[in-house]
């Protein structure tokens, strides 16, 4: 088998086997395959697709690259261990308060994470805001809280999926990142090897995620719910809208407030309806009796009772994290500066775009253009109206926590100029889940 | 200006600018675009394309990445320095006899030519066939023996369009051969930096070419002659058939001889056909008066005066060659075995597989399978029977002149089973000049 015969029959449109997958991606990952090789056939895949096949054998290909993890063993048979991954958008801190809700309805989860790249957060940033709060640890560590207190949020390592990385990197200096066979091989084959028995994907859709129409998302989540089942799990992925942020908070000891809020049942109607949704594909999923809107009752009393939040309580303190922060907010990381912006006219707020808003947030310092950057807790954007609220001249539209008064000014402007738009009409109330796909 | 993008507009479709092609190109020469991009790039090439436009900018980027010739200044004003290039195939021994004709004629030719690879022969290992010949000389001896005899034919050197040796080198194991923007900037910007006022090429299209279809190859033709043409230099095309092979020998030395009977006008008719008419079109370009017609009696009578002879010789002894050996072809290298393959039964040649009998060839020891392989001059195949003949079974189709009885036995099989194919009836019998574009 030879690497240039495998690129030139994906060129001309063949459909790969499992065999020749395998053998290009464990050639890549130990160099025998160089780069100009892998860039030549990630091209080729981008003009000529996968098929469902394909897509699952370089996720299989992929997995088999590093180490695989099974936290199912930590558990008694007939138990599932269930992992929930977003595809990103602004305001996202779903994880936030997702996890230890269904971890407190004896659900164990544990999930690895990442940090925030360009306008799209990280749940590993929000956490760390926590002062003490350690994500590092080794995989006996990880075991041994997930065993105890059934809720564990891990660094993503580089043991798993290593090839992921490697293609990765290439991808994004050789114009292949928009590539869904490829996009949905690097989520699944870290997902796969992360071990859990069923898995709930939200995949995002709109200006603040990576798709930007709903086939596109509706693509992206049919091709991984198959990769998954194809690969002995059990799947389910909602497709929700990242037109504007989700919630009120983006900034990321702002999102982690949202998120206490929201484990107190006191958070945004958009964010704390997701988090219900997801909680209860989860549970279902997880082998829990009842219909979908009854599991989605039970997750809904678990935010009320202030089990989910006891969790989270555990969950933070088992990290490290200093708990007495948690227990009081405002103790988190703050801005000296936190100001609003004002409405310009009177009207209904008619779009409020989450990529703006994003960038607007990296801006003041909450996010990181590049890998490695340093990133400020404190700063962000609190969003007072969103879309289809009505608004008075002069009134809050957004409140702005800035660590200077230059940064609040560039960052009122551009919200005003590019991420609200005001109109005399009220816009249609845009839908939060657009589908759900078993 | 970023590789990165530059990629990703050529994959969605755009027109590249002058400036972003030269911008690639230049920084992939230095090393600061690495080879995965240049990749990317080309196989994004592959299934978007490139105008005209960018295909000259992409010649001209190539040339500019090296020196440039410039013969022209070693003769008087107004006269022409005219060049030939082949897309090479079986048999295609036409410079031997080609660029002593028209240097007899007064047309200067200095030509750089290279070695051959997989099936197709080169010019270089024909002429060192002739003991003592030398290809490698530097600039200032090419142009002292162009001025002096006003015919040099020298090895191709890595200072001119260096980016086109390390491309071709890529898109070989990235499977962005077949790519016509690609192969046209590869040979055109070769031929610009040779310096030539005028350029002729010789596009082959058949089996034993790189071009197997008259669509393609009219596409790659009229492609080069824009391309020339946007750089200044006046251009024809001759479309020529390469279904089998040119004339009748096909191997290193039985090629030679072969060039030096045309040049005593007692060569094959199709041979001798294509170089009477590649000289007419040089003639022309070259400012010679009268009609095409009238150029290509001109170029034959030169054949029948021994004037084109007499300039090989003077070309031979000025490279170092043996001159008694070419005056006597029977002193050049000659094979142990001579043998003929018999017509299994009697009927018409149907079809003589030009890329079988150049393989056949090369398994005879007289091609490279890779860069650098030895080879032996002295093997090949002399064809007695082509297309359209009338054979009788017993009769001999052609003649091995093998070095061993084990590879004369392989050549015979593999000429019987897969190169020849006899019918009942006379096939049409096959057009050898498709067209000249102009």
């Amino acid at each position: 088998m030879r690497a240039v015969d495998i690129i030139v029959r994906k060129r001309d449109g063949a459909e790969l086997s499992a065999e020749e997958i395998e053998f290009f991606i464990q050639g890549y990952v130990k160099g025998a395959i160089p780069d100009y090789q892998a860039a030549a056939w990630a091209m080729a895949i981008y003009f000529q697709g996968m098929t469902d096949a394909e897509a699952t054998a370089l996720t299989l290909a992929i997995l088999h690259s590093g180490e695989q993890m099974n936290p199912h063993a930590l558990f008694p048979p007939g138990s599932k261990v269930v992992d929930k991954h977003s595809t990103g958008g602004v305001g996202d801190k779903t994880t936030l308060a997702l996890a230890p809700l269904v971890a407190s309805l004896g659900l164990p989860v544990g999930k690895l994470s990442g940090r925030g790249l360009g306008f799209s957060g990280g749940t590993i940033d929000k956490l760390e805001s926590i002062p003490g709060f350690q994500v590092e640890m080794s995989s006996e560590q990880f075991m041994r809280q997930l065993r105890e207190i059934g809720l564990v949020v891990g660094g993503q390592t580089a043991e798993l999926a290593p090839a992921d990385g490697k293609l990765y990197a290439l991808r994004d200096v050789t114009g292949t990142v928009p590539v869904l066979p490829l996009i949905a091989s690097s989520i699944m084959s870290k997902k796969l090897a992360a071990g859990a028995d069923a898995i709930v994907l939200d995949v995002k859709v709109g200006h603040g995620a990576f798709m930007h129409n709903l086939d596109d998302a509706t693509h992206l989540a049919r091709l991984m719910v198959e990769i998954g089942r194809n690969a002995g799990r059990q799947m389910a992925a909602v497709v929700s809208a990242m037109d504007q942020p989700l919630g009120q908070a983006v900034g990321n000891a702002l999102e982690l407030k949202e998120a206490i809020d929201t484990l107190h049942d006191r958070g945004p109607a958009d964010f704390t309806r997701l988090v219900i949704v997801l909680a209860g594909e989860m549970l279902r999923l997880g082998g829990r009796p009842g219909t979908r809107e009854e599991l989605q009752a039970l997750a809904r009393v678990q935010l009320a009772n202030g089990r989910a939040w006891e969790r989270f309580r555990q969950f933070v303190a088992a990290q490290g994290g200093d708990v007495a922060v948690v227990d009081d907010p405002d103790l988190l990381p703050a801005a000296p500066l936190v100001e609003p912006a004002l409405a310009p006219g009177s009207g209904y707020v008619a779009e409020l775009r989450a990529d703006q808003v994003g960038q607007i947030s990296v801006a003041l310092g909450g996010g990181r253009q590049k890998k490695g950057d340093a990133i400020d807790y404190a700063v962000g954007v609190v969003l007072e109206a969103k879309v289809g609220d009505a608004v008075e001249a002069g009134q809050p539209l957004c409140w702005i926590h800035a660590p200077d008064a230059a940064r609040l000014a560039e960052a009122r402007r551009r919200l005003l100029l590019s991420a609200y738009r005001i109109s005399e009409n009220p816009p249609l109330q845009p839908a939060l889940i657009h589908k759900i796909i078993e």
